[in-house]
């Protein structure tokens, strides 16, 4: 088990904090997505770690932007 | 048909303004409802006046706060 932390620009509020851990989550190999709204931070377990593209993509899909 | 204007306060997002409209939009006898994110501005078009405690309810079932 690995965790690794992101950030994430434009989320506003609780729904935007859903849509995140949804495309995130639904990455293979993810366990847990927390999301802290306020400082953007997305703290990701997985079996392995993941390809930092593929977290983007999970997060551009969403409408959000990974900058960290 | 009648036309009426509100304002909702906090707001901040895509989502926000989904949900609100999802909300007020199942009240009876609305057939439509327009959000304007920046200002706040949800018109409501619906077959007969609404009751201002009704659109106010669903405001706030959708998370939001009807000001005006």
């Amino acid at each position: 088990m690995t965790e690794a932390t992101y950030t994430v620009e434009g989320m506003t509020c609780a729904h935007c904090v859903g849509a995140v851990k949804e495309e995130v989550g639904e990455l293979a190999g993810v366990d847990a997505v927390e999301v802290d709204l306020e400082t953007g931070a997305v703290k990701v377990t997985s079996e392995q770690p993941l390809p930092r593209e593929a977290v983007a993509g999970a997060v551009t899909e969403a409408g959000y932007r990974l900058v960290a």
